[in-house]
């Protein structure tokens, strides 16, 4: 079993040391500049403190994405490992500084576990994080086979995917994934701010909460994530405001055939892109459906309905609850395969729930 | 108690008449010109069909926002109502449209139920659609008092909250809090049907499925409400496109200090924005905390858990399931009051489920 230490013990690096720890790798190092979160990483049991000087099998760097290669690069120099990794957002920049900076490039492979989570630092690390997520592997044009195999490996290790691609492609990928949806996120609550303190927000609906949810991160990380994919997510906003453009000027030259022409055609190329989504298990909205719910706003509610699923065999994908303000009640969406819809509803209705779109509405 | 004609047995109108219904009022008279959803919503105990000519006290039009006016100033023309209403998502050119058509427009309070449902027709209407949910009430500069009593009365009545704006301040809000949205996330979602093709999708996460969310809305309506709002959408959608095309500016010019200062800039805006938006009983995130759980995915965890949730007193007011795509695992994150994430958390480790952040992980 390789011996590794991990450097960064934020909420991916104690998450990787836990990974390997509760998978039966005893020789976890660890290092962090803050000792605080090593203090924290240890205490979880994540592994031992690193002493600066013993060497290891791999050392993955799990530090801010800003300080990566300069990190490893300084690992290297101590010649502490024989392969290095690292688990930065955005890889071609980290590459060619790595390139530049370190001694042997050859056996420095770039990672990124796709596993965000709303909470940071060790606190809120897991060891099942990783569990089938993917784990991007990016190999340079002179990495050696050896160190590809040992980074890919660890990746599994820790219960991750590993997805070979090289760092152009991944950027390319996470610039339209995820940075986009980011800067889409931003703009739009941004707008909100500056509009919306004359606005009765009671209006608004739940399309706005999901819309601006990703408005919430942290601007510090998400700096450091644009500016280092910015040659990859500078174009892609530039595509986006032009379709937006595209549809403000429509919207001013109505009515118009062929402006309201422009808008429908929007509108379609959103429902297309939204098709690729993968929602659930990797399959778009099309394979599922929603049985939505009446029910009393008490402790309980939400259990009993899934119990009464269970009861009837149904697997239920995904939960959506929408409150409504100031007001006891609530509507629970149930998100099914599609092929079970019919049983969810008559099941439930039969058992007493207020199924919508059931005339016989009588409280369970 | 009012006699109450219904023209347009959708989503919205069938609600309409079925919430009136069940609070006592029977005499409630449906028309539709399509004679399968006047059949549904008649089956379902709606109301009785009209016979074109029988009077009411209340019409309340709830067919297609373009043809509102219209429907309405035809049925004044006959003398079916002392009151009309109507249902309509935009309000300012109904009204000028109604001021243009009807023979009075005295007794006509325009309105708008904002309760939203991704289904359509009358088979997925309810009784409840409205319970609690702003129903806006829009009267023209000549509305009689006692119009907009009658059309007030008539939103609590279904168990709406009425909100007396003008159509202006209406229109404003919802393009801002509706309609923007929507065109942020068919904007965003058509990048992707674009770019998509050459991308590996794995490498999304989940948010891109909750800010593409709305880009599955049907684009032959949301063209009529784009439509029928552009003058307020337009600009706002201009708005989003200079603050994108800043940002893009920005990321363009990176390494700079300014080009660094305007991208944190624009996530904090966002950060500012996200905050006013009401997520749960009209207050924001910051009152709430996630406790995510690690699980099998197999029928009857997500009851179990929740049931574990109920036990420890715990009311959960959110429930976000998020699925590894072809692996029999999932996390589940309960979102509850801030100050019962430290009960939850450690009642539920307790009893044995994966609750992230806790060392010791054994399954339940």
């Amino acid at each position: 079993m390789p011996r590794v230490l991990v450097v960064g013990c934020g909420l991916i690096g104690t998450s990787v040391a836990l990974a390997l720890r509760a998978r039966g790798r005893d020789e976890v190092l660890l290092h962090d500049t803050e000792p605080a979160h090593l203090a924290v990483a240890v205490e979880r049991g994540a592994g031992q403190p690193w002493d600066g000087r013993a060497t290891v099998d791999v050392a993955v760097v799990a530090v801010s994405p800003r300080h990566t290669a300069q990190v490893l690069a300084a690992l290297q120099q101590l010649d502490i490992a024989l392969t290095y990794t690292h688990t930065a957002s955005f890889q071609s920049q980290v590459q060619r500084e790595v390139e530049a900076l370190a001694r042997d490039p050859s056996v420095v492979v770039g990672g990124h576990p796709l596993a965000g989570r709303e909470t940071s630092g060790p606190s809120g690390a897991s060891s099942e994080l990783f569990v089938g997520r993917p784990w991007a592997v990016c190999p340079g044009s002179g990495s050696r086979e050896q160190a590809v195999a040992v980074v890919t490996d660890l990746a599994r290790a820790v219960g991750a995917e590993p997805l070979l691609l090289s760092a152009e492609a991944h950027d390319q990928a996470v610039a339209l994934l995820s940075h986009l949806p980011q800067v889409a996120a931003s703009g739009l609550a941004a707008v909100v701010a500056t509009a919306g303190a004359s606005t009765d927000v009671r209006l608004s609906g739940t399309g706005l909460a999901d819309t601006t949810r990703l408005a919430a991160s942290s601007p510090a990380l998400w700096a450091d994530i644009l500016e280092g994919n910015a040659p990859h997510v500078a174009p892609l906003v530039r595509r986006l405001t032009a379709v937006l453009d595209r549809l403000a000027s429509d919207l001013e030259a109505l009515p118009s055939e062929a402006a309201r022409n422009g808008v429908v055609s929007l509108l379609r190329e959103g429902n297309a892109g939204r098709a690729l989504v993968p929602v659930k298990r990797g399959v778009s909205d099309e394979g599922f459906g929603a049985v939505p719910v009446d029910v009393d706003d008490r402790p309980g509610q939400l259990a009993a309905l899934l119990t009464a699923a269970a009861d009837l065999g149904v697997n239920v994908e995904d939960v959506r609850v929408d409150h409504v303000p100031g007001r006891p009640t609530g509507v629970i969406s149930l998100v099914v395969q599609r092929d079970a819809v019919a049983v969810l509803r008559e099941g439930l209705a039969a058992r007493g729930w207020r199924v919508q779109g059931f005339p016989d509405h009588s409280a369970p």
